[in-house]
């Protein structure tokens, strides 16, 4: 994929708990220089975890758009240089309470190209193990066993985040569902 | 689905050509008060435009990740009010110079509910007509036409933009690609 240069200047606008934001002014191939405000984001992991033919999905409260929404496991990475694999390991333990024997990498994906450099991992889960979870309190995430028959439905009407509807149809598309 | 309270306060952090960012105050239905970081957002609109078997994709580039991306042609909502089809149909003809006769709701979602509003409204559009696009210099808008038989590795390789993976993915599986 062509590539772009990285920013000519920055300034640093806010840095919070989770997002840091600043403008910054890039030139292009052709000499065109814009300026673009820009959501600096380590990067992140979804999981796709399955045991006899269910996928675990969590059901969280979203305070930003105000929603309890139904979602794949997922997790920032601790630090931008963090390994994929290892975050994934760590959330999907945290969140659900597995790990797994058997891992793939599906192919990741930015979230929002035009203002945040997140860009999410996306991994297929297998030959899965209990173990207690993790997760917080202020988490409050409930997990969902839901078999493969539902997947039509949680892809057409049930799941609404982008993330999750990727690694949901990749899953419906390598079983034909 | 279950939904959460408005925030019971809010201090806005930043507000950018582009971005707004506040932090709120939420209480959850079981008491625990939480706050969160919240860039808002006003919507936005992902289209699926099909003719004769082909799929129109943009490239451009997109400063926030250094790439030129490959992606369905997508818009912001004008307002937050704003008729989703409405901006669909401004944005199709003005990234890729097409009306569309026929247009179908496939199903929205959010682009990352854990820290912005934005949801995204997702088309399919059909009967296609060519007219001018009316994209500016800067947004430097290449189409690319593409037959279904690429779907697979637009969507095991090429295509690495949350919203167009569910797009292109809800067309594979649509026509068994």
């Amino acid at each position: 994929m062509r590539e772009l240069d990285p920013p000519i200047r920055s300034r640093p606008i806010y840095e919070g708990r989770i997002v840091n934001l600043r403008e910054s002014r890039y030139r292009r191939p052709d000499g065109m220089e814009v300026d673009r405000e820009v959501m600096d984001h380590p990067g992140a992991v979804v999981m796709v975890p399955v045991e006899d033919e269910h996928v675990l999905l969590v059901r969280q409260p979203r305070e930003a758009v105000e929603r309890y929404t139904l979602e794949l496991p997922a997790g920032k990475l601790d630090v931008a240089g963090e390994v994929p694999l290892e975050a994934a390991k760590r959330e999907l333990r945290e969140e659900v309470g597995r790990t797994a024997a058997a891992w793939r990498d599906l192919g990741g994906f930015y979230t929002a190209p035009a203002i945040i450099t997140e860009y999410i991992h996306c991994f297929l889960a297998t030959d899965l193990t209990e173990v207690p979870t993790t997760a917080s309190a202020e988490e409050a995430i409930e997990v969902e066993r839901r078999p493969f028959s539902d997947l039509p439905r949680l892809v057409e009407r049930e799941v609404e985040d982008a993330k999750s509807l990727v690694g949901l149809l990749r899953l419906a598309r390598m079983h034909g569902i």
